[in-house]
């Protein structure tokens, strides 16, 4: 079986300022394939240093991923330590050159002279395009081991390693047959989900069960390994089917769906329409919807409403209301729904009113209470929550927990 | 100057299932006390892997840190390989195995005869006590070189990093002071900054400028090293100044802060306030706004209008203007920012419209083109501005930049 190891570069991955996840996406990524990723090595923006780490992760495997230190600065040795590694020396490349001078007069900026290096590639070697910047990838096979060389920005190395580097990989491992899906649920705990699938989570099994959890979301990561792909998905889908007996509502959606992507869905498929009043989420819940490209099939417009009287003259929240049971209150929350839903005519309104702290809170009404309310021709449904955690997390939240509040209604 | 390699030990870490979040923290640390981290090597739980890693980090520093593999399963396997390293056999020591069966007595349960390996420490190395779990730490000196293992559970790591490793480290890497500065900057592209800076981002130079780049944000990092603390903060100062009158008004702050939260300063000192209307950005703005704590201070409410119908219903944009120019355009763009300052009556209004992609672009108007316009009492300001990349991208790029230029209103 072929293995791979990763080689990630930049000093800002050694002093403490940034966090490297393309190593777990990478390693994610590989695993989807049936590479193992055996080893990882960080190193900072070194010649020698980056030229060791090339030589021991070609020692520990057959395929060596790089990523970071292919921007335009002088600190960016990659691409030198990827000739020095193969032998060779750096190439110019017309064809680079005339796209990366493109790529700046598209955009009326006046390319700087530094990034001119960014068209050099070690001669032999192939040059990766990326469509969202100026640093090209790399990659070359020597020696029975295959090296390739992304940058280091995520969103770049992302949709490069997907255009094109996965299949090179699919070519030069073999085949090996791993399925991967992923399960989405929403509503509860981690350790309730572990409780609920009891003996399914143990290690060793195939196919193998495997949780994360993120912001309120639990992904169930089903790993099924066998001779060839068909039997594999054959194995997955088995293992899927019995998971969603098990979990039912609990289950949202699959592989990278978000629970706005699954409740716009549901929307545009049952022609229904929605708006938002936002107070203490303030934009985060808008936001989520409108972060799913066509969303303006089912959503026209909404209110931030921070201060009361705002609530008041935009939503039509009456001011005795706001007065009696405060604006962190069901009432106001239904309240703001209502007018919302009334104004923007649609078929639901989502309101969240609460207190996301750090201040604010008292010993009735504590940090973390949220009011959330989905009004419809059924009538107005609202939630009492408390979350714990900080600002951003209660907010986030809270607009999650809003969004599978809408979820479960459109499933009927 | 003494130096510092980690070695992070775990299956977990190679299959995509756990961003490595340690590396970060520790080098962070380390950092501040200037032992510089000049790598780092990620293994799994193999024996093998995990000696030949503590020699190579052996090999690149004085300090060799590592994380992980010190639980009680069979595939733990930190302890078997630090004996190995030193050359010496596993003892067990009887006041570990006191500590751990205390441990579980506390808690009312059960020890597991696994745990009793955690009781086990190399012969010549000292046990690290462990406030939060069962895995003692292990620190060890040997032909010059310090060896520390900790458990990969952050919290844990952490707290037994604070309490019992950080002064052994200064102890032995003598003193040396570390001081640094971040400086905040918006406004042009990394490789603009480095021509800027020229000379100042030489490698080797003390104090150092490392530069990194976030969602259009590039973060100067100045790191002055020197005998003791004050004549580091004194250079680090220096620096700083020297960055600032270079760079004028790029540097919009420093440290943690976020451009929300200096325009949110700016705004409550100056006693304004602001509103928002916002079209392709759905959100993205008015949430980025309300992150900060005291937003109420200066922003009571916002509108997101993404529809055309919405854009006249809500902000008394004339159709025939939308209907002539697009909703797309400089035109609407101040029509929506003067509709929403006259309704919420505020000292600034923000208003967004673009194409935040996929679809929807065109060759007047691509995916990217977006128009920002502030409104105040001197008149409305517009920019046109055409980002790549994708919809999240565009989306957050857009916010960024319109409160960038609200932040340059404000230095007024």
């Amino acid at each position: 079986m072929k293995k791979a190891s990763i080689v990630s570069i930049g000093n800002e991955l050694l002093n403490g300022q940034t966090v490297d996840t393309n190593t777990t996406y990478l390693s994610g990524q590989l695993l989807t394939i049936g590479l193992p990723v055996v080893s990882s090595y960080t190193i900072g923006d070194e010649m020698d240093a980056i030229v060791r780490a090339f030589n021991l992760a070609g020692t520990d495997a057959d395929i060596v991923l790089a990523t970071g230190g292919l921007g335009p600065t002088d600190d960016d040795l990659t691409r030198q330590a990827f000739a020095k590694f193969l032998g060779t020396e750096l190439q110019l490349k017309a064809d680079l050159l005339h796209r990366i001078q493109n790529f700046f007069t598209k955009r009326n900026v006046q390319m700087s002279e530094k990034n001119k290096i960014q068209a050099y590639i070690p001669a032999g070697a192939k040059a990766l395009a990326n469509p969202l910047g100026t640093a090209p990838g790399i990659m070359a096979e020597a020696k029975g081991k295959l090296l390739v060389a992304l940058p280091g920005v995520p969103s770049e190395m992302k949709q490069m390693f997907a255009e094109s580097v996965l299949s090179e990989l699919q070519r030069f491992a073999g085949t090996q047959a791993v399925v991967v899906r992923k399960l989405r649920c929403f509503g509860t705990g981690e350790s309730n989900i572990a409780e609920l699938l009891g003996p399914l989570m143990q290690r060793g099994r195939n196919p193998l069960i495997n949780c994360t959890v993120e912001y309120g979301v639990i992904t169930l990561h089903i790993i099924a390994t066998a001779e060839d792909k068909n039997k594999a998905r054959q194995m997955a889908e088995k293992e899927e089917k019995s998971l969603r007996n098990t979990l039912g509502e609990l289950v949202y959606g699959t592989e990278e769906q978000t629970l706005a992507e699954v409740v716009g869905e549901k929307l545009a498929r049952q022609k229904m329409t929605i708006t938002v009043a936002e107070s203490c989420t303030g934009g985060t819940l808008v936001r989520l919807l409108t972060d799913i490209p066509g969303a303006s099939r089912y959503f026209t417009h909404g209110w931030v409403t921070y201060s009361n009287t705002a609530k008041t003259g935009e939503l039509g929240v009456p001011a005795d209301l706001i007065q009696k049971y405060g604006a962190v209150s069901e009432q106001v929350a239904q309240a703001m729904a209502r007018g919302a839903r009334k104004k923007a005519q649609t078929d639901f309104a989502i309101s969240i009113t609460g207190i996301a702290g750090p201040a604010g809170g008292t010993e009735q009404k504590p940090v973390g209470l949220v009011y959330i309310c989905v009004d419809s021709d059924n009538g107005c449904d609202t939630k009492r929550c408390l979350f714990s955690h900080d600002r951003r997390f209660i907010r986030l939240r809270a607009a999650q927990t809003a969004l599978n509040m809408l979820r479960l209604k459109l499933n009927i």
